[in-house]
């Protein structure tokens, strides 16, 4: 590689995959007929976020290379997201998961073949070494050789003083056993940062008898520094260092389409953390990137306005300072 | 089981598949991004016509009890197949195969799962014992266990005297060490009775460089007394017993759509066939169905009126009789 590459914001790591999505609106995969080709996969849909936000982004994710890796490969670049370090295998398929449309709760069933499959030799230093933040989530530590990979990559970038960012995106139905997994993920949060977990997520996790205090502070226990903890409508915490910082309500808007919402907050979040923003302004502006995609009929247009937000965020600063001392 | 259970003309056995066919036409896969389910699998598409036909059939293969296993259960049901020998295994996925809807050769890609894992003892002698036909494909033999589970239905098949037919469609692509195909293939046609090999199968499994009644004589070598070998617009051969008894030649007409020709042509021997047909009629009868197939569009509908084609075979002969006296 040249020493002059051009430097990364957010490197992903993990799960690739083509979404097959049910044309017909239904909650189980069983009244669907047609399906619909999506790139898939959170930090997939993460870095396209990035770049989306006029940030630059790599993935590193295993593919077969057929028709459905050509695909993936070519949304990636469409999007401007570097495809440098994806690892293409003839002796594998891409991942696929059905999943049907709906506004409740996806019915979905995976095929996993080439996403779990990535192996920690093919974990680049030197794309590590160009970025600021290194993200993956649970889905991709449920399987080896991925999850040695995933390790190994956090492990670097905590050596090179790297971010390294988790979301624990836990599913009993991906990932059965569930010990396992609770050791795996304590492995994994020695080298996090930053993490986002969901009230959900946690409950998955640790059991669902705990307060949203309780969850944070066992976030952090791992060994996590900043945890946002998204409630849904309850908005979201952020923790630092162990205390609570601030809480971010929800925006109350008309919601048209929640996919992808929860991949756009964090890549907001990640890039008004680069931007040299505080933990708040990062949530308060990674929410105003999910009013925009829940607002919104499909993706996202692929050159969102970041100083748009930046100075929307200013504006309603100032008028809750007056709308305070009018108060 | 009941000892008075309904006899079963066809046992078919193998792969049963969700094939998921791209809605745009197109050569490739690439191109396609909508994709719609439908049963598939040769065995499976051959049970569901013997049952069109007003035969009795059943399929002995495995998918997974996820939604799409339950679908091709209940499209199996919906067409009058007995579903009593289906083994849905919740450790495994329904294979699901992704095909290019194009009048020239599809492009595919298949994601197997289920199909291959059917094993030795998942073979029901008892469902065996109640059906006079066991017919399988090459492409079932690919894989371990569900080579030793055909062979071993195949080997009961022969001790209990019932007829074993094989469809040799060897690809290279589903099965890629040819050397190991031709070993497993030569072990199937030990117990074979009637095959179906295309012109392009034959070339596929022997090389390219022999006549058809050379290709014949091989699958006669092999074990086979009824050999019918289809060469497209050049028509069928038909040998027994190592001599080559007829040259039924294909009837011109208007495609409309040439999806599932084969497992309706070879529906339509076996039936015959069990109607005490000789091997040439059965294949004028099998001629009439892939007419009716190909110049249908769509799937041919649920109840073919079999004695309509026998009377229409009648007429025909009737016909070429006349014209024979008067030419």
């Amino acid at each position: 590689m040249a020493p002059e590459t051009e430097p990364l914001d957010v490197l992903t790591i993990g799960e690739m995959v083509v979404d097959f999505i049910s044309v017909e609106k239904t909650d189980t995969l069983g009244n669907a007929s047609t399906f619909r080709r999506y790139l898939g996969g959170s930090p997939a849909n993460i870095a396209v976020y990035v770049s989306k936000l006029g940030g630059t982004s790599a993935v590193i994710a295993k593919t077969g290379i057929g028709a459905f890796g050509q695909f993936l490969k070519s949304e990636l670049q469409r999007h401007g997201v570097t495809t440098d370090y994806l690892q293409m295998d003839h002796r594998t398929h891409t991942t696929v998961i059905f999943i049907s449309s709906t506004a409740a709760t996806p019915d979905f069933e995976e095929f996993r073949s080439g996403d779990y499959l990535l192996r920690p030799e093919e974990i680049s230093e030197e794309a590590i070494s160009r970025t600021r933040v290194v993200h993956a989530s649970t889905f991709a530590l449920s399987l080896e050789p991925c999850r040695s990979a995933v390790i190994r990559a956090f492990r670097k970038a905590r050596e090179m003083g790297k971010i390294v960012s988790l979301d624990p995106n836990y599913s009993r139905r991906v990932w059965p056993d569930h010990k396992e997994a609770k050791g795996v993920i304590r492995e994994a949060y020695r080298y996090v940062d930053v993490t986002k977990p969901s009230a959900d997520d946690a409950r998955r996790i640790f059991g669902p008898d705990h307060e949203p205090e309780q969850y944070i502070e066992m976030f952090h226990d791992l060994g996590a520094e900043i945890v946002v903890f998204t409630m849904g409508e309850d908005g979201n915490l952020i923790s630092e260092n162990g205390r609570i910082t601030a809480h971010v309500p929800t925006t109350p808007v008309e919601v048209v389409d929640v996919t992808g919402a929860g991949d756009a907050f964090w890549a907001g979040f990640l890039t008004a953390t680069l931007d040299g923003n505080s933990a708040e302004r990062s949530v308060l502006f990674a929410r105003e990137i999910v009013e925009r995609k829940l607002t919104t009929k499909g993706p996202l247009p692929s050159d969102i306005d970041r100083e748009g937000i930046y100075s929307r965020l200013e504006e309603s600063q100032a008028e809750q300072k007056k709308a305070g001392r009018r108060g």
